[in-house]
């Protein structure tokens, strides 16, 4: 299946988890269209001084991985800057926010998988 | 976990699954640091007139995101152009192929999500 750039879906979320400011979405696959557990496979675009808030991965693994911008993502334990070609793993139970400090949008490309039964913490 | 640009394992694979040339797989993260069933998650740097052969998807899905460049897809029926901001999703037994047909690197993010044993077809 191929879906071209202008067919994406693009959904906003406004103080997403929390967070500050509008949250565009453009989701490459909707978790509907996997077979496997895929909950999300999607482009984040966080604006200047907008936010995703702190949040839990309990049963997945999300990875982060950052295509344009700058920002601050904590981690649940401390905060650290992250550049274009970072990439950002959590799961486990593991909690994360990530802010944009950049002067242009913060680009993320996310990808959630949910664990089967046996994988569950 | 983060992991910097500068920190990714870079694997060299030359006529990959029967391709043309030689590819890099820029790792994000290695399967065995997920949890969930990821067995790939990492960037694909295709040089002009290389490619990856046909293979099959069996038991998994994976998608590819065309960050960069332009490529010609097969999908087991038919060719298809891709170009930058297009994903392709490939599951269910099928196959596919993909070749750069342009004159910088073709930049694929790749993701692939095995199957739990009550998905398998």
């Amino acid at each position: 299946m191929i879906r071209r750039k202008n067919e994406m879906e693009i959904e906003e979320r406004e103080k997403m988890r929390g967070g500050d400011g509008i949250i565009k979405i453009l989701h490459f696959f909707k978790k509907e269209e996997f077979n496997a557990n895929v909950r999300l496979c999607a482009k984040l675009i966080i604006p200047p001084f907008c936010s995703i808030g702190l949040h839990q991965h309990l049963d997945e693994d999300e990875v982060y991985i950052i295509v344009k911008g700058k920002g601050i993502l904590f981690d649940g334990k401390q905060e650290h800057i992250v550049l274009e070609g970072d990439a950002i793993l959590t799961g486990k139970g593991e909690s994360h926010s990530i802010k944009n400090i950049g002067e242009d949008d913060l680009e993320i490309i996310a990808f959630i998988s949910k664990y089967s039964e046996n994988q569950k913490i």
